[in-house]
């Protein structure tokens, strides 16, 4: 594996952490290794100050429970790189426009995020006349179900949410998805301001 | 005393204040020493460049009026090491998400905190689906009839507030009260923010 | 003049521009040298990062046009030094919610704060029980009229608003006015986060 | 060129993302060389970290397609060059509270600031009664049709938005255009939290 690989999660790990992001050490970060292997954060500790003994390194075909350290969300993860071989990263994190926008305004299993000239920092969007669709999912500890419904429901999509829990997005290197995650945040952010104006 | 013990508390005030938890010089820290004594600010000063000389040791028995140099509030937080055994270490602070909730949203004496995968963070919680209960009481000057008021109900709480006033959040150790506080925190300005679009 | 006096000023300047309150160089700062003088910030230029030669001494007895290098707002420093000779220290800035709530929410000229533990952080208050006045003046250009009409109104108060244009906040020392400036800050967002969830 | 002038303007990106101003590799940064000439950044990037090779030296009478790694929105900085011979920089970023209210609270074409003294950020202004009027453009990825329209709308203005998108900001130096944005993001929140209560 590549040591910048590591280095740029640990960068994208404290730069969340300082967005808040990933509070109460919440969250986890992933790259793909090869065509075989992600790395993965371990479960717990504080992901604003990762450290290079806090990865794993994890096959992608593991189609069932997590090594012992890896984070409980690991099959999501795993799901994820299986079912999209453009994905290179997946960051998750919380955030309140995330948890509340998941509660409150999916309309359909989704949010569609279109008018917004920031739009076009997700990779492929080029105007703001654009409807990009984020797949919202419900919230389960049932970490096998929850993967292979999300596995069902993300094509095409750059991120998704899980109701009344955070964001997972992803992108095909480390620094498109710290730009997928700062434009979604934002989008989510109008969203909510939006919908309070409107009730 | 260990010095770990102070350390870890000079470093839970700083990440506080530049929280903005300890506005104006208020809020209070303490952590369990041993089975007899506990350590805990002095009054006022600025908690978030706490030094050394800033602490007292006091005994955890004293159920009267405290120290002189000691804070006000330190039957409180006698009151809680009594009463939980496993309390380590206490963590007292002012937001304006604890101070706005605890005086709009408490239904029957408490918030009860559920559907956020956040509830996790708190120690013992394993599902979103939990019902977190955080006891609210009236704010007081009367510190030692707020602490027995206080004390008859926290039973199994990781945290309280005071109406108006701001929170409590305790854990086993000083790391687990921290992490307790930043998700109380986040969850809080969840629940504000879903009265705001409910009105 | 203490060297001290505009030391403490130049660190108040540097904590409140970290804070947002002194957007687009607006604000201004001052301290009492003497019973005959006070130290002043200069017009224009940007409080958080003062230096030694930004500051002017005044007489406090100039009732008329401020020197020319001075801030256009000295004449209301001055008057409130005459009227008040506890004040030590006067801080002024901008913030949204000063801005807001003395235009909003100033019923009868006034905004009571009551009911808030942090009402306590305010010189002589004891409990929150107490009623914490905040006078509201109307904004002004004509900076002799506004002074002679504060002048008036400020007795026992700890601070002012200026409707749309924020707050003048003061203490014995720059350490109280500080300590009043930020518990300032925060009641007044918990007041305007009430008004929101009423409307 | 001055290389004093591209260091301007990486320290005013330095501090526009510090204020959440250029999520995602948004926005873009421009000064007037001398009268033939403007530097401008490059397309994407994060502006928060500019380095001198990422800018680019382009003339201002270009009326087409700009260079090749120039921003894509460098024609509209170029028509405010031209139309505006007392702009000396131009500084563009994307804010939740630019993009809402340009969305939502822009009445016949443009947002009308009055009532606050930090309209007396913008250079020639000198009262809070003054009525500032920020022209409103509908979005467009027709760089040279939203230049036109562009120019011919902002006489006299300080600034314009861009519905959903963001603000262009100027001013005769650098300084006198980070003042501009400063005071118009503080007063569009002021716009947005008032509009939020009316409702």
């Amino acid at each position: 594996m590549r040591p910048a690989l590591t280095d740029e999660l640990i960068a994208a790990g404290r730069w969340m952490a300082a967005q808040g992001l990933l509070p109460a050490t919440s969250g986890n970060l992933s790259a793909r290794v090869d065509r075989a292997q992600v790395v993965v954060t371990t479960s717990g500790g504080d992901k604003g100050n990762l450290q290079p003994e806090d990865f794993l390194v994890v096959d992608i075909g593991i189609d069932g429970p997590p090594p012992s350290r890896a984070s409980a969300e690991t099959p999501l993860h795993l799901a994820l790189y299986r079912r999209r071989p453009d994905i290179g990263a997946i960051l998750h994190g919380h955030s309140i426009a995330s948890t509340l926008t998941s509660q409150l305004l999916a309309d359909g299993g989704r949010i569609v995020l279109s008018g917004y000239e920031l739009e076009k920092a997700f990779a492929g969007v080029r105007t703001h006349e654009a409807a990009v669709e984020i797949p919202v999912f419900e919230n389960s500890q049932d970490m096998a179900a929850l993967a292979a419904e999300v596995s069902a429901g993300v094509a095409g999509a750059p991120a998704l949410l899980l109701a009344g829990h955070g964001f997972y997005v992803w992108g095909e290197s480390v620094a498109d998805a710290r730009r997928h995650v700062e434009a979604l945040e934002f989008l989510l952010r109008c969203e909510l301001e939006k919908a309070r104006m409107r009730r």
